[in-house]
């Protein structure tokens, strides 16, 4: 069984999936009668492939049983997909370029103020909450076609160190 | 100087001036291998006129000086927009049907767990947290015309009870 240890999540090492939505670092500018700060435009929504459009949804989750097991990936062909904290708490993001090559897969440890999109047909697991009675928000696609592939792990992949 | 009183926000109470973003009583279905329930698709995002497309963002906000006072209202011809609390800190939303109309104002205390999606055109008051360093997601549009229309409300209005 493979181990992947987390790395800190960065826009940078994240590049080549998608964007990290954090306001560190971010354009930002000055609003709300002087008292908001607006970090801007944090994500490339991309989900009108196929007649698709922008869903807003809430999750609710469980906590991973630990240690964390990943049994398997999942892509979207027609949508990117974004997941954003709403209790401030540290996550997990898995990642690969190839789910048949274990060399590839990536381990980031979010915090609990950065989301992340997704770019459309990159690899990922499914949401990896820490503590129970976890929420985020996800922003996807919605609309015709089919937008899930799923590839099961088997034996061989994988656990979070 | 009128005084509003906020009243509990609900999908009813709220519905003529867009959504209320929250899991109770919404539509959901498990997924995530089982650990989680998707609270589907919460919001008519409307942000396609004249060019737009959707746009994300970070707003990390100072408390609302108290008492809060009430000096201008805006709307978005071109866009709907979602404000979504990302630390469970209660807040406020103000909507009116006509800023001159001191008797259309609303005022609605939302929990931590619930967003709102301003409908385009619905009047509103600019983001009102009651907490320093409030961090919000928000959800509205980019793109080409002029989306904003404000109006200084004068001496007349208003403050929150």
């Amino acid at each position: 069984m493979m181990t992947l240890k987390p790395f800190p999540l960065t826009r940078q090492a994240f590049a080549i999936y998608g964007e990290v939505l954090e306001a560190e670092g971010a354009e930002h500018f000055i609003t709300n009668q002087g008292l908001a700060m607006r970090f801007n435009d944090l994500a490339r929504i991309d989900v009108e492939a196929e007649g698709g459009a922008v869903k807003v949804s809430v999750f609710k989750t469980k906590a991973r049983p630990t240690p964390i097991r990943l049994e398997l990936m999942e892509r979207h062909p027609l949508g990117s997909q974004i997941f954003y904290p709403l209790q401030d708490r540290p996550w997990l993001v898995v990642v690969c370029d190839d789910p048949t090559d274990g060399a590839s897969f990536r381990a980031f440890a979010a915090t609990g103020v950065q989301g992340v999109n997704y770019a459309r047909n990159v690899w990922h697991h499914p949401l990896l909450a820490l503590d129970h009675d976890s929420r985020f928000l996800v922003v996807d696609r919605k609309g015709p076609g089919n937008n899930l592939e799923e590839i099961k792990l088997g034996e061989t992949y994988a656990q979070i160190a």
